[in-house]
């Protein structure tokens, strides 16, 4: 044990992100994970130092997340050398903590790339490499996974070990609860790894985190026997951790009692210290040979081996490319908070300084303080995202209107409508794709009984570099048919400010979706108005008025801008775009999915519309565009007449891999060119 | 406490459920819950006697959930008499179990009426009483729901006391587990009663039903000091609690430590005999003044006081009406079972004696059994609905093969998932509605990844009596905008048999999607089939073929046999009917929802369709028959030269309520007469 301490000691914590390529010989001699098993303990922990600084690089060459791989360097490590995969499998969730795994996997040339289009993901994936048994993008799956891997290999007689790895963030979602109680009716051969760094993303919070702190405070360790049996012990100092009392009503005599994990019926092993490589092997070894669902709790650290990260781990969850011209002093610079703060993410140069275009989460943020300052009905919840979602400032002047509920989208759902039914008026800030999670809940628990919620949905649309686990693209189609829910979708950063404001209003309930990123710049104006409910715009209408074909073009959401610039193209016959000469073209802003404004549908048919074209960042299987479809063939006198031929643009029935947003754009013809191209496909 | 005891004993047992309404003095007069405050102890007891006896009374007369309810008499009238309901809140979960609240808030007259059209919900519902806190369907609500009326209450400075009842069954949903985390988080003051009644519909299973198991096995209890601070003792004899040790890996030595609720910070007291009203009393009314989040652990006997039903449960779960003719010794008779298995719910006229109609969750379980028997691949996945889904024989014959997860559908989906990896070919049998719950796993876990999970989605299209919250008209919508996932809809027995076949050798991810009850009686032929992917088939032209319209009738699933009467009439000028004269029907059977057979409709135009419908037992927004517009205003150059007029027929954009099946589609408009008319209207 002496030794072990000793060898783990070995680890170095670095100040800067360096600029060129470190030296990474034991690295560099690993293609794939069967390399690792010639080394001695001793260059293993080296190992762990040399894939740090290699980390540490690439992530400020290409960005990327960030603290969670510096936390499970020496588990990665252990993992592999303890396992064989790709036999073993090994399951990460969420995935965020998969670099240091990509790297000992035969990707370590490639991690460079991770993020950009046709580069490594930012998470496992199965399409990538044998290695990554399963693909990830929401938390709280892997139990869930890993038990159904278990289950198959047991049934065909096959002696593999499955391994999961699970942070104390993501154990608050309730489906990691249904897995272990799931594995222990089993009875299967599970290791599961909590790897417990005392936060999620901002900080993890709840029952499930102070019973944790619990566990800590008490001062005991349950080991583990030569024999793979639990041994009550003290444990060992491990100084390293400075554990935040952040649990003011803990209990004063911390008691190890109450254990959660063996209540539920899983052995367990904790906790370990998740740096010390020797105390991994010997604790992992000996917890892959035990029968029966098996957790080991280990301690990390959150942006382990890097100083400012590990001061900081919320603003180094990720961090964005290092600028190539700035000097190394400056190294930190790129830093990115957890969830896409305004500092980094896009390229600075696209931001006019004189008139600084807000993300979507700022206007939501601007609107939540204003309007709680004027309303006190006024409540929000996020599952988790409290800075993601712009949450901050509503946070720090409004501590007691503030719900962050942890990772548990189910549960933000149900409190909303809980919430309303008292008489107040819930916010719940959600992303389109988590929203996925609480689906049922917004039909029974909101919708069904019109209770006054509203949705705010951010990341609505294609999200870039996250990829297609991300991409909130199937909302309106999910949302729309759920009678009583309205829902609307803001061209601009104002018009997200109003429409926010007329659905909070709104008695019953409603959603605003808006995007990732930043809008176009528009200023908001003051004060906040309420827009009749749905009620389009015919925002221009362009080109010649005696021209043989009359476009509508039916922008909804941010695709308004992209409309604009599409019908500018086409009305002027741009020779460069290759547009259509003599169309006319009324550019729509939409403004509302459901309500649609079929009175506008109507004039405009009536008034000599030659053909109609939907455009939205969504699929087009069920979304905003087959709304437009329904009352056209179903309802629409002037369609029956006049027959305007249509066109619906969106995303085909495909998932859309990751790269920037723009790139994203122009893979699925949602960029100018391609929206032009579509359209002269229909004029044609 | 022994006069409590003996008080207790007082409750009596019935054998037979009565015919003619019984003499309920005590229950004549309470009118509203506040009637009950001036009752003796003695009183109350003898009330849960009666009260007992109206609800097996009324249980003969109207059918319904049976067991659950017996079980909370003595809880319900505890609650009521000391909470101050409708200020106070009670808030039941899934909502089997408040007949008996039904009865003490006013509407004990009403009860016969209890899943009729225009009567009482199976369900609390908010429209229907002001003491019907939150409505539900699904389970593992509660906790959220309250949580959030705690939180708004104390953010108005409302004093007022919330009690959610949740059963052990429910508590596996895993967001049951994340509202107990965040309840901690908050320190909200939150009455949760745990109504324990060692099973949900079929057995409570896994970590967590065992580990109730050993709270009981320990012999121990905590309990409530007159300080309202826990005590630990012995327990009390329960002799009246036989419970079954079915958990054969339970430690030799019964252990109190580890409890799960502690170990997420509830104060926990328990367990309790749930059917001693004097000791309800005691330990509620000292329960409710502790502050913070408290569980109160209650054992119960599921159709308590009914002799057959306790010892029975499972099958006691809901009875059906009683046949009027029937002698009185015959009263077991209208017994059904959890979930609708064959015995009772559609009327024996209906069903032909010669060729006995199956209900599609037979003929699933059937296809099960013969494929398994052919395939050893093959595995099953329920979440808690083994019989509902028609799984019980494939569960004797295969149990190595069968998983069921308890009430966790997210992880029932996620499991599939990890078992595909593995390559066996997983089948997740799911309703509907539940599946709302795994949507986000079905996106990520199985599509995204392309992963062979078959999908056999049961009770889908409107159900019935369970009303709103159980009607699965949603899943075209949220499935078909999943890129990867193939959807088909039989449109009888026989095509549901070779479409689940056909899906399951596709490698990839299908749904097929069927409904509640029985189908047309159509005989299943062996060997089973492979249909092409994507193709429909024109079962019928009906009508002249000069006549100057023809109709495609596009039927998707089994409103195909509605569609086929509908053609008869709208094809023979039926006059009873007032359908059109000269008008040819095409009668298409789609079969597929996605794929959609474009070349079908691209060659019925061609052929001189002059009007297309579509009919689906879906929400109109989003189904398949925006599939068909999709295509036709997208794609169809056919479509482009004649332009047939289009009209989509499914169900409009509001929940529908309760009533019979037929009730519901007349409802609609999707009984015979409905789409007749709105062919009609089509055609002219």
């Amino acid at each position: 044990m002496e030794s072990a301490a000793k060898l783990s000691s070995l680890q170095q914590t670095y100040a800067v992100i360096p600029r060129v390529r470190p030296h990474t010989p034991l690295l560099d001699a690993i293609n794939t994970p069967s390399d690792l098993k010639k080394f001695t303990t001793a260059q293993l922990i080296n190992l762990a130092d040399e894939l740090r600084l290699f980390l540490l690089y690439s992530a400020g060459q290409s960005g990327g997340h960030f603290g969670a791989n510096l936390g499970v360097v020496e588990l990665t490590i252990a993992l592999h050398y303890l396992l064989d995969a790709p036999q073993d499998q090994i399951v990460w969730d969420v995935g965020h903590q998969a670099y240091a795994h990509k790297v000992l996997t035969g990707r370590r040339d490639k991690l460079g790339t991770i993020r950009s289009k046709d580069g490594l993901t930012a998470f496992p994936e199965r399409a990538e490499s044998a290695y990554d048994t399963f693909g990830v993008g929401h938390s709280s799956t892997s139990i869930s996974a890993g038990l159904g891997m278990s289950l198959a290999l047991r049934y065909q007689g096959r002696a593999q070990t499955v391994a999961c790895i699970i942070g104390d963030g993501a154990m608050t979602g309730g489906m990691a609860f249904e897995a272990m109680n799931d594995a222990v009716q089993q009875d299967a051969d599970l290791l599961v790894i909590l790897n417990d760094n005392d936060m999620s993303i901002s900080c993890s919070i709840g029952g499930f985190s102070r019973h944790l702190a619990m566990l800590w405070e008490s001062g005991y360790q349950v080991d583990i026997s030569d024999a793979g049996e639990p041994v009550l012990c003290q444990r060992p100092d491990m100084q390293a951790f400075d554990r935040r009392k952040r649990h003011k009503e803990m209990r004063d005599v911390p008691q190890l009692e109450d254990n959660l994990f063996k209540a539920v019926g899983f052995t367990y092993f904790g906790p370990f210290d998740g740096h010390n490589v020797p105390e991994l092997l010997r604790v992992l070894s000996l917890a892959k040979q035990v029968k029966g669902p098996v957790l080991v709790h280990i301690y990390t650290t959150k942006g382990k081996g890097f100083a400012p990260a590990e001061l900081d781990p919320v603003g180094y969850h990720a961090i964005g490319k290092l600028p190539i011209e700035d000097d190394e002093a400056k190294s930190t610079e790129g830093r990115v908070s957890a969830t896409n703060t305004p500092k980094i993410d896009i390229p600075k140069a696209d931001i006019p300084k004189t008139r600084p275009a807000l993300k979507y989460s700022q206007v939501f943020g601007q609107f939540l303080c204003d309007k709680a300052a004027a309303d006190d009905k006024l409540l929000a919840i996020t599952p988790a995202m409290e800075e993601g979602s712009g949450m901050i400032d509503f946070a720090h002047h409004f501590p007691t209107r503030f719900f962050d509920v942890a990772i548990a989208e189910q549960h933000a759902v149900t409190l909303a409508a809980g919430m309303a039914t008292q008489g107040v008026k819930p916010i719940v800030a959600i992303y389109s794709t988590f929203l996925q999670r609480g689906y049922d809940q917004l039909i029974h628990d909101v919708a069904l009984q019109n209770l006054d919620v509203t949705f705010a949905i951010d990341r609505a649309g294609l999200v870039g570099e996250d990829g297609a686990t991300h991409a909130g693209v199937f909302d309106f189609a999910f949302l729309r048919c759920v009678p009583n829910m309205l829902i609307a979708a803001p061209k601009d950063e104002n018009e997200c400010y109003h429409l926010l404001n007329t659905c909070y209003e709104y008695q019953g309930c409603t959603a605003v979706r808006y995007p990732r990123g930043v809008g176009t710049g528009a200023i908001i104006t003051q004060p906040a108005q309420t827009y009749n409910i749905g009620e389009a715009v015919v925002e221009a209408v362009l080109g010649n008025d005696n021209a043989p074909n009359k476009l509508a073009l039916l922008a909804f959401g941010t695709m308004f801008a992209t409309a604009q610039q599409a019908a500018q193209a086409i009305a002027n016959d741009d020779s460069e775009l290759n547009a259509e000469p003599d169309c006319q073209v009324h550019v729509v802003n939409m403004r509302w999915v459901k309500p649609l404004d079929t009175k506008l549908l109507e004039t405009l048919i009536e008034q000599g519309i030659t053909h109609i074209a939907t455009l939205e960042e969504h699929m087009t299987m069920g979304g905003a565009g087959s709304a437009v479809n329904e009352y056209l063939l179903n309802e629409s006198l002037a369609f029956k007449n006049s027959r305007p031929a249509v066109c619906n643009i969106g995303i085909a029935d495909r998932f859309i891999a990751h790269g920037s947003q723009a790139e994203q754009w122009a893979d699925c013809g949602l960029d100018v060119q391609g929206v032009v191209d579509q359209l002269q496909n229909l004029l044609s």
